[in-house]
């Protein structure tokens, strides 16, 4: 596998477009078009909460009735979620207003929206926007790019990457794009994500495939621990690298399914690392633990201390909050049996060992915690399960950001 | 009932002192001592969190055991939690000289500990702060106020309370005290809390109806989701109001309960609203849901949420969020039957009416939730549960107090 320059459109027969179609924001691109020149294979996960938004409730009905994908219309200002029946019509005239502009079918025709929730979609600035992008349409990278930044709200950083591959004498291509940066703790998929690759694939083995790679990857992430209301991972499979189809296990399952972990675990990484005001990625291992779900539980558990996030951004050595979380996250454990670790590019520190704080250097603690990036590496002694998670530090500006939001 | 002035030694035979132990502050006092002047009965409840802090250990202990309770020490600055043995001998040195100056059974002597995680506490100073604190005790009701000022961290007011009531021709009274400000997310029980009454009742009937308060008080506030190492609320209940013994249901322990929930509902609101950083007391009150326990998660979750918490900080009526987090919380409801509603002591505003954003006036809204307490009061219409939950707002000052809380 290849990691190569790119994103949506890196694939065969994928093209992408953007506009500014003045929903919310002013003085840039708010809305996004990517489209399949043929109808494609489709899987998608979506979000847990209870209050799904209209063009969540619109996606699953297409990715679970078993219809091709043959484009995906994206805003980024408004969530259109809790918008009643007004709103679950705004998808439909979004997805016809594209249907009628691309000639493919209406019920193949995806929608994603994120923003303030609780707020009309604009329809006509959408179909407006639909009819402007779809002569824009274009296979390039710069494309794919553009369409990246339209999808942003908070995010500082487009999310995109691709990856490429051989199926028997085949190459196969998966590229893929993401936001996400406030009310993220993705707990189906992530707040909004885009795959597209030309590989030959079921649907059955694609949905597999998609739902095993979120657990560890986009499900691992966590901002704010607020699970939005719009998470929506879709991935479309046009077949265009001619590849003998993918029905079952074996050696391009296992292509396929390396090549979706890595473009999941690159925009999962990412989105934490980009968290709202976030200054650093904030990484959490944990190992040797009694099962796989108490090192998940533990993990997630001290990614999304808010008291470790505000520990992490301060350099502050704190261990005890870690403990503290991982004692609160719903697992079992013996405190007696813990090691900790904080760790980064700028060295490796032992704080806790077996039940006992450990004397330390702070000046030596302050700088691996000063990096880019921090990992938490708790080794439990109590097994061989392990997992990782992936968050930010808290930060005056998270707050700034979220306290004045939709104005 | 009435409300009266005072705290932990407004009871018939309770004493406090505090002093200056040095145990990590300078210049103020860090070391409380709540005396009754005979072996009380007690009841207590503890945190969930499997990491319990050495204190908590011993005080279940003696919780657990049936035996009376002399008096509690308690200490700010270090919490005892992740300290391994040493820590547990630190609460049993700490006992005995206790029970050394006070002439009573070590056994009988709690203690309780707040402040940092995974250090050791420095035993001399404690056994010197107790010998200096025992010839200080005090019945008067600056006593117990110095006493609750002392158990403080970042609390930027002291907490207590206390109410008399009769049963029969004989007056019981009822004070207590708490501290708490990070860390907050009681889950058995909050931070710590210390009740002192001179009711004559049974260990059983005692425990019973703090177990069942908790989980409409304590329980249902938070201020970061980080449920604590040391999460301790003791009740003890010394008999001298000689009231006939209350051993079961009925018109006196309706009275005691009465009291009982009384003074934990303001402690704990008053821990809410003085939330570490906070600007405002947040609550949640859902009502006509399907379940009492939907209702709680609910609640708890909108005021739980850091965007909600954020938005109420920013005055900001961005009331998706909410309807989110009670997506979230693991309720099942839905949103079509919901209404929404802003209130404070400035008004009250209508923003979400089954299903359908309304429009609103923002300058009402900003009005509303400028107020020092804010309700956002839910009408489900789904059956008729209710429960409230009580937070505050996320700041910059919250971020600023956890980033460097060990220097």
């Amino acid at each position: 596998m290849e990691l190569i320059k790119g994103g949506v459109t890196s694939a065969k027969g994928f093209k992408a477009a953007c506009t500014a179609a003045g929903i919310k924001y002013k003085g840039r691109t708010d809305m996004a078009l990517v489209v399949s020149d043929v109808p494609a294979t489709c899987a998608g996960t979506f979000t847990s909460n209870v209050v799904k938004a209209a063009c969540v409730k619109w996606d699953m009905d297409i990715v679970n009735s078993g219809r091709k994908m043959s484009a995906v219309v994206v805003n980024s200002g408004i969530a259109n979620a809790c918008t009643g029946r007004e709103g679950y019509e705004a998808c439909e005239k979004t997805a016809k207003a594209a249907a009628e502009a691309l000639n493919v079918d209406k019920d193949g025709v995806a929608v994603a929206s994120t923003g303030v929730i609780g707020m009309q979609l604009p329809v006509d600035k959408l179909e407006n926007g639909v009819k402007a992008m779809a002569p824009l349409l274009s296979e390039s990278i710069e494309a794919g790019t553009d369409a990246s930044k339209a999808i942003m709200t908070t995010d500082t950083v487009n999310k995109e990457t691709a990856v490429s591959f051989t199926i028997g004498d085949k190459k196969v291509t998966l590229g893929g794009m993401s936001k996400g940066s406030g009310m993220i703790h993705p707990n189906m998929c992530t707040m909004l994500g885009f795959l597209c690759t030309d590989a030959n694939v079921s649907k059955n083995v694609l949905q597999e495939i998609l739902s095993d790679v979120v657990k560890d990857t986009f499900n691992m992430i966590t901002v704010d621990g607020d699970t939005s209301t719009n998470d929506t991972l879709l991935i479309m499979a046009n077949g265009l690298a001619e590849n003998e189809e993918i029905i079952g296990k074996g050696e391009a399952y296992d292509k396929l399914y390396e090549a979706v972990y890595s473009v999941c675990e690159y925009l999962a990484k990412r989105m934490a690392g980009d968290g709202e005001g976030a200054t650093k990625l904030f990484e959490a291992a944990v190992v040797n633990a009694k099962s796989k779900n108490d090192a998940k539980l533990m993990a997630r558990s001290v990614v999304g201390s808010n008291l470790s996030k505000a520990a992490i951004y301060g350099n502050d050595a704190n261990f005890g909050r870690f403990l503290c979380a991982m004692g609160y996250s719903g697992a079992q454990f013996d405190e007696a049996d813990v090691e900790l670790y904080f760790k980064s590019a700028n060295g490796t520190l032992k704080v806790f060992d077996h039940g006992v704080p450990l004397s330390f250097d702070e000046d030596e603690a302050t700088k691996i915690l000063s990096a880019d990036a921090v990992t938490v590496y708790i080794d439990m002694n109590e097994g061989d399960a392990k997992a990782t998670a992936w968050g930010c530090d808290l930060t005056y500006d998270y707050v700034k950001i979220n306290a004045d939001y939709r104005s």
